[in-house]
This record gives structure tokens, sequence and C-alpha cells, in this order.
């Protein structure tokens, strides 16, 4: 059971990366970038919160040096942009369906993987939002324009509420797994949730 | 006595995150951003270059990770600068004081802490400068602009200067809280001096 | 012979940190930052690279912090663009190969190194990218301008051609310098080649 969960969060990790690569690699080329810029700016998407917190957390070598099947995603996510890219494109809505389930993943994870080295849950719940958004803030960062999570969308706010669900889950029930699940809907349904309904940070 | 220092030194310090976070949410209001970006840019304003120090010297997690009256206190600043933000750019001149003080405790700290863990004094200075004078220019990267400290202000240069009077204290006198407090002031007396007569970097 | 071979890596690292912070020096004053922000430019264009290496495998205090005479390569780098500016630039043409055969190096030296630490090869090969390009990606940053790499230059994809090259002699020959004197003098002869004959990445 624990090892069919595992391997599912895994399967599920891999398609995060998978769809956030895919998304960066098209800004890229909205930005003219050439195909060696994008596949930066689109490993950098995926996987650059995650390096951040693991450098932040002190988990080096970083998670994604040591299980390439990382690296091999996001050059199948670079082939698939280039190969498909007015497909994808005409896509976009349901990446953004995967786009926020991989936001709700990534969340938790960075949440959990921060408690599990010992550090207070209020630092783990922020080392979850650095997760989930700062590899797109890197992405914006380098593509030279103003982060837009910082102006405009509940995303990182998803990413911080997802996390206090999540820990208060944790002091009710001993059901690691489903308190996961339902802490990475409530990111999902918010952001989801946001977009469709065009709510806007009041201040 | 010792434990009394210790206690000015962090009472100190964490008055000295309060006002950079202060002046980066105030700066993120500036441009827009939302009270979530505000947070991001008030915490790596006052956090992020002592987050750059410990990464570089391998002290990790890093410093604000273990303490979260650090989180806290930029929380407190968030809280502060939408409260009273009228009152507070009033009151910039003050802050400005505050300000001064904090660069020059930073960049001693930081040289410091580079020191105790066996790095090399040159290395030593650097590291001050960096934990002082990083956090703004992670702001001013963020928010993209060309980081103002590479273009006007003598406050990299405050923090050399202090760093290497602080060392040459070291030499002659085992009094480490009167060196550290007269190297303070240095750095705080040149940045405060460089901005009330206005010097500027000649070349 | 291997001490002989180790000192001549040494020179030509401390010859590759030399040019490439020139350049860096060179682009601040084209900026009109001044030299305190010069310096810090200079010093992240010619060691960023090898930072961001260390820090994400690992190796902490990352390298150039245990031995000082990388800064002071750095700080001569700063004192001999001012003093020769013109000179240097009318220089360029010469720099330009230095700067290619400093790619050449930091780029296998890179792969090496994380080889060292048991990482995969393929991880070896990013590596050795990361540590000879973005030195000059963090320098675009923090000049506020779209990186270079991603755009034009055949630059990255010149690092990765040379560090497999690498890891595919060394699996036919155990001639470890050898080998990587061919795989610096792959990446130096495709980047110099790129330039002269005006090659462009095709999408």
């Amino acid at each position: 059971m624990t090892f069919e969960v595992l391997d599912w969060i895994y399967i599920l990790n891999l398609a995060g990366v998978l769809v956030f690569a895919i998304s960066g690699v098209l800004t890229a080329i909205d930005n003219d970038f050439d195909v060696v810029g994008a596949s930066v700016i689109g490993f950098i998407t995926a996987l650059g919160g995650g390096t951040l917190r693991d450098l932040l957390i002190g988990e080096t070598p970083v998670g994604w040096m040591l299980d390439t099947n990382y690296l091999w995603t996001v050059m199948a996510a670079v082939a698939l942009s280039y190969l498909f890219k007015t497909r994808i494109i005409k896509l976009r809505k349901g990446m953004f369906l995967f786009d926020s389930m991989g936001l709700g993943l990534f969340a938790i994870l960075g949440v959990q993987k921060t408690i599990a080295v010992g550090l207070d849950p209020v630092i783990a719940i922020l080392m979850g939002m650095v997760s989930a958004v700062f590899g797109g803030v890197l992405r914006d960062v380098l593509s030279n324009i103003v982060p837009l999570i910082f102006r405009k969308e509940i995303y990182a706010t998803a990413c911080l509420i997802g996390g206090l669900v999540f820990l208060i889950l944790q002091t009710f029930s001993k059901a690691l797994y489903i308190n996961m699940g339902v802490a990475m809907f409530v990111v999902f349904i918010i952001r989801y949730l946001a977009v469709k309904k065009k709510w806007v940070m009041k201040f």
C-alpha cells in the first residue's frame, strides 16, 4: 500500500515537472530564445523551486541530481514542446488543469520534505510555497520581466493555505497520504477557482 | 556580561531585520506588488544577504530557518507597513538612521560568522559586505531594476572598510564586542555621512 | 608529471578567471556602474558559474573561498581594466581567444569535479555547462538584460558537446589529462568557429 502510494507520488511528481517544463519552454519560445535557452528556462521553471528549497534546508546534492529521470522528463518536455507546439498551445486549458495540480503537489511535498529534516512547521509552509512558485519566479527573472506572481496571481497564497491545512490535518490524523491528498486538493481548487472566477488580491 | 551583550546583538539584529523588511515592503508597494509579493520582497530584502552568505560558507539550514523570530519580525514589518504606511513614509528620515545601523550590524556580524567557520579574513570582509547589501541587490533584481548599489551608493564600500577596521582591531585587542561596536559604528558613520554630504564614487 | 599538469591547470584556471573578470568589468563600465559595482560584476562573471555548481553539488564552502588567489585575480582584473581600458578594448580580439579557452577549461573542470563527488555523468555534463556559462547569465541578470546565451550564442552547446566528448574519451582511455585537453579543445574550437563563421542556432 505504502509502496503504491509512493509510486503514485513519484509519477505525479514527474508529471508535474513535465507540465511546468512545457510551460517554461513555451514562454521561452515566445521570448525568441533559442532551443538551448528554452531548455534552460524549462528546466529552471520545473526544478528551480525545489532546488532553492533543497539549498536552503541543506539537502545537497539537490534532489534532481540524484535521479536523472527529472532531467529526462525536462528533455521530453522540450521535445514535446517543439514537436507539437501548435497543438499544445490549443491544449493550454487542459495544461492549466495539470499546472494547478503540479502546484498543489510541489507545495505539499515541499512542506513534508522540510518537516522531515526537522525544521519548524511555519518554516515548512514557507518552503512549500518556495518549492511550488520559485521556479516561475526564476523563469521570469531570467526572462527579464517582473515575476508575475508578485502582482496578479493567487498562486503563492494557495500554497500557503494548503500548507497550513496539511499541518492542521496532521495534528488530528495519522493518515499521512490522505492528509497530503486533501491539502494538495485545497491548493489545486483555490488556484483553479481563482483563475476561473478571476479572483484578485485586494491589496 | 557576555550574555547581556549577545542579547543586545540579537535584539539589534531583529531591529535591523524589521527596518530592512519595511524598506523592502514599501518599495514593493511602490511597484504595485500585491501583499504576498510585498511580503516576499520584504523577506528577501531583510534576510537575502545573510541567506546567500550562509549558503556560500556552507552553514545550512540557513540561520533564519532555525529561529522563527526572524520570520515573525518580517511579518510584523509587513503589518506595520500596511497599517501605518503614510506615517512610516514621513518617518523615512528616522528609518534611514536605523537602516544605516542595520547595515553596520549585518556587515560586522557577517564578518564574524565567516571567521568563526575558519575562512580567510579577506573572504570574511567580502562575506560581511554580501550579508549587508545582497538583500537589496536581490530586491532590485526581483523588481526588474538594475541594483542601485552598483551605480550610486557608498554602501558596499562602507561595509568593506568597516570589515577591515574590525579585523585590524582584532589583531590589537581581545575585546571582541568593543571591536565589533567600533567597526559597526565605522560602517554606520561612513554610510550616514555619504548620504548627508552626498558623497559619490568618483569612478 | 601529474604535479606539473595540475600546476598548469591551476595557472590556466586563474588565467580564465582573469579574462572572464575583465570582460565582466568592461561590461559593467559600459553600463555606468561605479568601481564597486564593476568589481562585483567582474567577480560574479568569473566565479558565479563555479559557485552555483559547488552549491548544487554540495561542495561548501565554495571553491574560491578556500583559496584567496581567485579573489586577488579578480582584483587584478579590476585594476587592469581601469588602468588599461582603451588598450584592452583594442585587444578584444585576443581576449576573445582567451575567453573561448576559459570556456573550455571551466566546462571540462566542472564535469570532472561533478564526477569526482560521485554524481551521474549526464548530470556532470550539465554541471560543466553551468560552471562555464552561468557566470555570464548572472552578470546579465544583474545588469537587467536578458541573458545573451539564451538568444544568440553557440556557447552552452559547445560546453555540452565538449562534456560529452570528455565522457566518451574516458570510457576508452585512462589518460585523464589528455582526455581533458582534447575535450577542452573541442569546446574552444566550436565556440571559436561559431563566432568566426557566424553560426547561429537554427531554432
